[in-house]
């Protein structure tokens, strides 16, 4: 049995049989989730991956099925949130493979062994400390403000993590891309692979998809152009092909 | 009379009347440089601009038309391509407004005041010394290899022509980019908008265009992605609006 607490419900993700828990005053999953899992997708199957501010355990969830490695470590730092993500990995059966720890990224040395992981993903808060309207309640304001761990946090601790060529997976904002390249390339993390996530046409983008490797040659790809809607308003069809037929977009961040 | 060398033709820009001098085997203006000046379209009438890097003068010679500034200097280390740079200026009547000067962009410190551009544009050599393929002639190899001057090069000295908040227009290969925005970081030089050009939908970018400010705050946005071709192969509308209706698409860099 598993438990729900006040404001949480169990959303089914229509893909193998997943399902997720979610506080929808709190941490609900957003596409930018969605299109880090399928980025990563390229993962092998059997690696070590830890994903960095761990939320609901959305992309461990989908990445334990998606691409089966043979572990993924989620950490999170807000108590209840770790607690909600070890309650949808019970529901999914997924004990054995993903394990969340409750921590602040920068306290992991006792509790995760470091040049180990062939992968980190993350979706980190997207927005400086000190800019942004704040009026938002502190579980919100944690996942999407750099509180308690900053962009140069989140990278510098990646590159402890991963192993000598291991990759890192990000999501975040455009507008923090200098930062994100630049911060990159003072840890040694060589930005490999990069694409831009578009609204629709003729709209500046949105979100970014980055893959960089620790200790690499430098050489950037820039993927084609993603669409989240075609010019009709509908999800582009590469948009349905990634949430698989069914998944909704119900889910905001 | 304008004397045209061997090799060497006139070509119809078929915009304004103007008109530009190219040698077949050596430097014919491409696609990047008319994106270029369509993305700095922007810089106001009046300004001061310098053109590092100048080649044929394509950028000089559409900006003085497009934006009518008060002064454009164009600088180009090659003897020969800055004499047919020169003839182009007379072949358009434009000898008041560009100037062109043959140095290296290192040796400007004689010839012009730093501090004091409105804009810089550059359309630098992309191929970082000792990648790629070289076999090609003399004339090519400088523009296209970083031989005489590196990227590095092309934007500290960006830096030292532009006064407070100027701004530098640059347009470049994707696979550059993480090293283009370190060193803009490096040297105060503030990323503040991208274009990605790809050659069609579902295709990796091939080209990028980039703003960055001196001395400025950061905020980056990503523009709206452009398309060279459309499904069908032929010219986008937006490509066809960029060259004017009739300016053709005949010369490659």
């Amino acid at each position: 049995m598993i438990e729900l607490l006040e404001n949480e419900r169990i959303d089914d993700l229509e893909y193998k049989g997943l399902k997720i828990i979610q506080n929808k005053d709190g941490f609900c999953f957003g596409i930018d989730s969605i299109l880090l899992a399928n980025f990563a997708n390229e993962i092998k199957e059997g690696s070590t991956i830890i994903d960095l501010g761990t939320g609901t355990g959305i992309l461990g969830i989908l990445l334990s099925k998606k691409i089966n490695p043979s572990k993924i470590v989620g950490v999170e730092i807000q108590k209840e949130v770790y607690e909600m993500a070890k309650r949808s990995i019970k529901l999914n059966h997924l004990e054995d493979k993903f394990e969340v720890i409750n921590s602040n990224i920068k306290n992991l040395q006792d509790n995760v062994q470091i040049n180990t992981f062939d992968a980190v993903i993350t979706n980190p808060p997207y927005k400086k400390m000190g800019t942004g309207v704040i009026n938002e309640n502190d579980k919100k304001l944690i996942s999407r403000h750099e509180i308690e761990a900053s962009l140069e946090d989140f990278i510098t601790v990646s590159y402890k993590l991963l192993k000598d060529k291991g990759s890192l997976y990000m999501v975040h904002r455009p507008d923090r891309l200098a930062d994100i390249i630049e911060t990159l390339r003072k840890s040694k993390l060589e930005p490999k692979k990069i694409r831009l996530v578009y609204p629709k046409e003729e709209k500046e983008a949105n979100l970014v998809l980055i893959k960089a490797d620790k200790n690499a040659k430098s050489f950037l790809k820039i993927e084609p152009a993603l669409y989240v809607y075609d010019k009709k308003g509908k999800y582009t069809d590469e948009i349905l092909r990634i949430y698989g037929k069914e998944l909704k977009l119900k889910n905001e961040k």
